[in-house]
């Protein structure tokens, strides 16, 4: 090691006698492992570093959003060999503050990402504190706090979709991982067997989307053995939303050729153009196929939270499931992803179960409805819905719906419905221009241009 | 609002122009939305309540592991609601207390929890910084720093399961979601069609595992439409480890049944009894069929750091795929997963990718291959690896090898190989009697216990 006297303190062969040594075969057992509290001076002296670098000065306009570095200037820069010997503290501190140094403060002003941007500190807050305590959300009895705060804020999103009796929820790794929640559900509502036999058993499934979806959607089919090919595309009009009546007949297409049509995904906020999929109509060619109908709101449910802007997604009361991410328009730090069933049948605990006994007993000494682990595809989960509760309480939701105003009106302003009266606008070109010279360049903020770029020339 | 001077402060309404805010129909554009400068106060006041509870007083032994309330009691104590208006910061900072104060503290000396515990300093640092920072896993040039260091950690976990000729891998959200890669990858390997004409135009495909695998193998098969029927369970011996006999056996039947064999789970450190599956044994099998071999050793790769433990895994090496969590065994916090294939042409990649244009452009300026983000099932995806990374800088390979040395003595001494020797000791009695009569239960323990009463129940 590089310095012993600093790291000796990490040993567990040196417990500090809180509780007295086991030694088996010259191995301490029942011993403390990492001390945290050995190590209080190396925590006291990063904290202000986080704070400053990483919160303050990230969020800055003054200081810069990036600093760009190639591959392999970076690589040299933050020495990423693991060694055998450990580094000092003062080492490892330059190590956070180049870590966050070259990292894209995506909570800098001019983060301009439009799928998610900015930092709260309420939810900051929440992520700090979920981290210290670093909980699982399998039961009731290793999370409480964790689980019921999940509730609330299902049951307050649930509330918003309007469903008015009701529903069921989890938050998700991801809005990826909600849609092929979505497509599980549907497919075992259909057909409950495929849990037990497999698609191998089953007539081939098909299932709709348009062309503007998220590539999400495509991953699901693919990972959960649907196929991308069982994945019918629907047009999309020119403002990027479904065309209704194309939805249908490829709806007829796939029974004309025996095919059992199961699922349609309609996209409330589509990536590249911010268009919303006209829900309603949806609905009704749901309900005329008996089809489950998804709502992939990752992007644009936020624009529920406003009474001006929720017509955006009139009729999404009609879904069967919704996916909604509290990270993007409403800043609630990645990862916030909620997904939510209309089902009041424990649908989601019957499709994912697992009932392992050694974690779910049905006779323990609490309400066991409590335990929504076993609604999860996962088995430790991370508490992703406590930041939101927090920073809900703490700014409610009129302030809520304030954030999520401007961010709507910029959306519309540049993408979906009022993108062709956006396009002509000259400084856009400047903005384009900026972004190719400067090392302050978000992903999204290329892609938006490329699309527009691609878009414009289409129509040359 | 209760408190409207705190709450102003939050409105986007009022930005303190540092950009010139443009007006739409009323609505400001570019404006900021929360600005965190503005609830700086806030933020000071809370960062010594989360250093003072949720990290020194959780990890002091005499401070309690969990103040127990029933589920009504707690709803109560947190008042969930959320309301229009939001709450003054000294009632926000009282609820973070709140939330600290009943939550099971995993940090804890007495957090038996088998799985994950503790806190090291380190990684809590890291993972400050990186809830700080906000990235997102995509590419390179949105998350240059994180990507690097997940590369870096890859190598060297690669390198220690002794893949000489590297491989590849990503940092996954659970060791169910990696187990689920393992299924997918593994199909795909067998017949690439898969992913574009889905399950319904292959044969039945089967897959193996034994009786003491992690509940997720049977939510993967599930999920990914293979059906839990077609999983193939393998009885165990007394330790718990497969039998490879009988592993050959249910292979044959699968073919005799005209099914199509393709993958096996094997499991290092099995939930239960922490048995190590023989995976040398289980290789020999798979090259005599033609079958993937997939380790589930998110518990006990963490044997892989220690020279004296990694016969445990003899011949892991042999393996395609490996699922392994640092967060268990090396302490790195949750969630902390890596899953690994030791093919070398792209098959993450390959399997999982669908090309978004908007994201994955292939004319960047730089080398697109750290652009890793299209060989996940994710879209947004956290940057797991890096407070590892950093927690392994800080103590190096050796202090980690020390972490694990206690820990999977002591796994060995309760569980597995060395259960029949443990299982006589009387003082298990007071152990089990504590666990019931204490609020400081976790729900491992009680696990361990039930276990123990069931093993020596069917001894009697």
């Amino acid at each position: 090691m590089n310095d012993t006297s600093s790291k000796a303190s990490a040993s567990p062969a040196e417990p500090k006698g809180k509780r007295p040594p086991v030694l088996v075969d010259g191995v301490t057992l029942n011993g403390p492992t990492l001390d945290i509290r050995e190590a209080e001076s190396f925590l006291r002296d990063a904290m202000p570093i986080i704070m400053e670098e990483a919160v303050w000065k990230a969020t800055d306009v003054k200081e810069k959003v990036c600093e760009w570095r190639s591959p392999e200037q970076l690589k040299d820069l933050l020495d990423l060999e693991l060694r055998e010997g450990g580094e000092a503290h003062p080492q490892i501190l330059q190590r956070c503050r180049d870590a966050i140094r070259y990292s894209v403060k995506t909570g800098h002003p001019r983060f301009f990402n439009q799928l998610y941007a900015g930092m709260d500190p309420y939810s900051l807050v929440g992520r700090f504190i979920t981290e210290a305590i670093n909980p699982s959300l399998y039961t009731y009895e290793v999370a409480p706090v964790f689980l019921l705060t999940e509730e609330a804020v299902l049951q307050k999103m649930i509330e918003i979709i309007g469903w008015q009796e009701g529903g069921d929820g989890i938050f998700s790794p991801g809005g990826s991982v909600s849609n092929m929640y979505a497509v599980n559900v549907a497919r075992y509502h259909h057909c409950p067997d495929v849990k037990v036999l497999g698609l191998s058993a089953l007539p081939r499934l098909v299932m709709f989307t348009s062309q503007e979806c998220h590539y999400s959607v495509a991953k699901a089919a693919a990972f959960l053995g649907i196929g991308t090919n069982n994945v019918y595309v629907i047009p999309s009009d020119k403002r990027g939303k479904m065309i209704p009546a194309e939805f249908e007949k490829q709806v007829q297409r796939a029974k004309d050729e025996g095919a059992l049509p199961f699922m349609v995904n309609a996209t409330a906020g589509t990536t590249v153009l911010g268009a919303f999929d006209p829900l309603e109509e949806i609905a009704d060619i749901c309900e005329r196929h008996n089809l489950w109908m998804h709502v992939d709101a990752c992007w644009g449910g936020g624009a529920l939270m406003s009474k001006k802007h929720r017509y955006l997604l009139q009729g999404i009361h009609r879904a069967n499931s919704v996916a909604w991410n509290p990270h993007k328009m409403l800043m609630a730090g990645l990862q916030c992803c909620a997904f939510m069933v209309r089902d009041k049948t424990n649908l989601l605990q019957r499709c994912h179960s697992a009932q392992a006994s050694y974690l779910f007993q049905q006779d323990k000494f609490y309400d066991v409805s409590y335990d929504t682990g076993d609604k999860s595809i996962q088995c430790s989960r991370k508490p992703d819905a406590f930041k939101f509760w927090l920073m809900w309480k703490a700014i409610g939701t009129k302030a809520l719906v304030y954030i999520v105003a401007p961010v709507v009106k910029e959306r519309m302003m540049k993408k979906g419905s009022m993108m062709v009266g956006y396009q002509p606008h000259g400084d856009k070109a400047n903005f384009f221009r900026q972004i190719i010279i400067s090392p302050q360049v978000s992903r999204e903020d290329m892609d938006f241009l490329l699309d527009q770029i691609h878009s414009l020339g289409m129509d040359l």
